[in-house]
């Protein structure tokens, strides 16, 4: 019985914001990671993070310092992640969202990439072979039960299990689908969105995202731009970053539809599931995505519920790691609605790949309308990067969740001694 | 122009877990401050704090430090609240939520302090005279302007002067209304709610709260205790501090309804709006009243917009500071619904009387189903601390926001190095 024998946190900043790359119309930093180390006797190492932008990533650190002795000491199997979650004094500051919910996320995520290490297998794999008694045993249904019950979840993990080995031959041929964000921030000047969408079209993708909410013309200027280079066929998405109201929104969209987007993401205030609802009853049959910054599986319920929203985007280091991303997983599928992952920050492509796979092979088991972003950006300071080919994520194959930065990285960019930043 | 010179922030904490005081169906902890003073050149200091439940206040003083620079420097005029809530990379952390969020709302609540102190009135007072495009200039209307509008809310505050000598006179007299919480904590014993349900009567208490969300048996023993002390008149307000799911929450206050209960409070997740909604239309005419931890403006919008509260509950620490509690007191006045305070904690009834009196002043400008909380703990430790006669708030006369810590008591608490905690 591996137990965790301490717990280490590293401040890791890597210096974005001056290039405008991840720049959108509410965000521009640096991106971070809030990287937790899980050491055993002997053992291998857990490690997890949760993705910041910058600044503040200190103040996550210090809640995983705070969180860190519900894991200390104990097995992965004996970690309670509600232990973590409703801390009868910690749970004050969120409860279950922001600061708090993002360290317990990063503690998670280490926990599983140390009980997937210790099965040697890849996360998506160690997942899609679990009984589905277990499985449904991570799961903390309380909140979400109105929707999703301990009896849905297992039949729908039951069924998960039929044709398994041919969704994951036709992974292993074919990769999973994926579109690029990289073509279109708002940092970037109308000639270099020109050349990378150009650039990005002959690599092979055929969905493209940009950013818009930024001054309504500009953003319809740009959006032409992309629609001319990539032609009729391919599918452009729109990402708006919660910077508009609602009303604002859909005025913005009625013009942008011209362009034909596929998706308009984060329309409004990620809080706002009635807000999003109005949106995507206005501008269908445009769909509404969102979900990198929902707060945690409640809000998932309603904006599903609330028929808010087409494509549901799960981020894996927001909410409290795997287990409620399983959780976010089984409503959607519950729901009928199409998962596509949130990725780019900080080593996000590398977490959602396992995710998307596990969905496809055991619980949405579909590839229709489902695709991971892919934004190429700090995968060399991974010990296991992804790995795409002609715009698809080819299926990773080391054991755990692909969340080890290379020691080297972590040396130079830690904030603020590392050589990076002094 | 005085400017704010420098920024100190402490971190406060009080030892009340282990008395069962404030214990509820999931909190329990050391009632604790992120106690902010903004220091001036020869001016007043401002004083400001965000509660929180005990361990974790170093993460929420860790936040304050993250923020500070968007005060220091300036005057308290020219600090924008957006700086702090839309932080470019701090912002990601919240949004708008959490941590980041409380803290924002530590540093708002000392910029207003200071405000009211320079102008030399109490803060009900400094607000209820403001002309009425300065209180509107002070709202964020980004993300609920969908449900409130500039001009709605200048037409409330024009509409707001009209009979406020006399509503101010009748406070000046009667005392603002409110209702005791010190009755029933789930900690207590059965004997010790009897005891205190009755001492609290022949205080004059006509309003009580208790918690449930234990056992349910347990919780009608105790509701038939108070029930049977307050006899058939008196207000029972009940509390489930979140601990229920939505189809629980119905099938519990189907039992507890033989009690009359006046509210329920908390019957479920804070940020399940749905689930608010329908409860509120499963157990009416009992009330569903929630808010001491709704997130923000756009979490209050969407439980007014979906009429899932019948009571709101406002929290002076958890949103950023007096501009965003002055959005939600409109957006209450806009759906024509009762707000009632949450307090309690350390120093929260201190805050809310103030908010309350201008509410009822310039904003709601009822008493109607008006109550502010009451819990007696912990006043003692306040430069200003509220006064009460017969069960009602007396009208706060110092400049400021009676945000004031005495100092021993700072020294005495202080985490970790006070000698309350060494």
């Amino acid at each position: 019985m591996t137990k965790i024998k301490s717990l280490r946190v590293h401040d890791v900043r890597f210096p974005t914001a001056a290039a405008g790359d991840g720049s959108d119309a509410i965000n521009r930093g640096d991106y971070s990671a809030t990287y937790v180390e899980l050491f055993t006797d002997g053992g291998p190492t857990g490690t997890g993070f949760t993705f910041t932008n910058g600044r503040g990533n200190e103040i996550t650190c210090a809640a995983v310092e705070a969180l860190a002795h519900h894991v200390v000491g104990r097995t992965p199997a004996e970690v309670r992640p509600r232990d973590l979650t409703a801390d009868v004094q910690l749970r004050w500051l969120g409860p279950e969202k922001g600061v708090i919910h993002m360290a317990a996320g990063a503690i998670l995520n280490a926990v599983w990439d140390l009980r997937a290490k210790l099965a040697g297998k890849p996360m998506w794999q160690f997942l899609a072979e679990m009984p589905t008694a277990d499985l449904v045993a991570c799961v903390d249904f309380r909140h979400i039960d109105d929707a999703l019950t301990p009896g849905d979840a297992a039949a729908i993990l039951d069924k998960g299990r039929v044709g398994l080995e041919d969704r994951l031959a036709q992974l292993r041929r074919e990769g999973f689908p994926s579109y690029t964000t990289s073509v279109g921030w708002l940092g970037y000047p109308d000639d270099k969105v020109r050349a990378l969408t150009r650039a990005a079209y002959a690599q092979g993708w055929r969905a493209m995202k940009m950013k818009v909410g930024g001054p309504i013309d500009d953003d319809v200027r740009r959006a032409r731009i992309i629609r001319d280079e990539i032609g009729p066929d391919a599918l452009l998405m729109m990402d708006a970053n919660q910077v508009w109201g609602v009303d604002e929104a859909i005025a913005n969209m009625a013009r942008l539809a011209e362009m034909n987007p596929y998706w308009i993401e984060e329309p409004t205030h990620p809080d706002d599931v009635l807000g999003h609802a109005r949106v995507q009853r206005a501008v269908a049959p445009i769909r509404v995505a969102t979900g990198e910054v929902a707060a945690n599986r409640v809000i998932f319920k309603q904006l599903l519920q609330a028929g808010a929203i087409r494509v549901m985007q799960i981020d894996a280091c927001r909410v409290a790691g795997i287990p409620e991303v399983l959780a976010e997983l089984l409503l959607a599928a519950k729901f009928g609605v199409p998962v596509c992952p949130h990725a780019g920050g900080v080593g996000l492509c590398e977490l959602v790949q396992h995710l998307a796979i596990f969905d496809f092979l055991r619980v949405g088991t579909s590839l229709d309308g489902r695709m991971v972003e892919y934004v190429d950006h700090l995968h060399e300071h991974f010990e296991d990067p992804v790995r795409t080919r002609d715009g698809r994520y080819l299926v990773p194959e080391q054991p755990g969740y692909s969340s080890a930065l290379k020691p080297a990285s972590i040396a130079e960019f830690r904030f603020p001694d590392g050589p990076a930043w002094s």
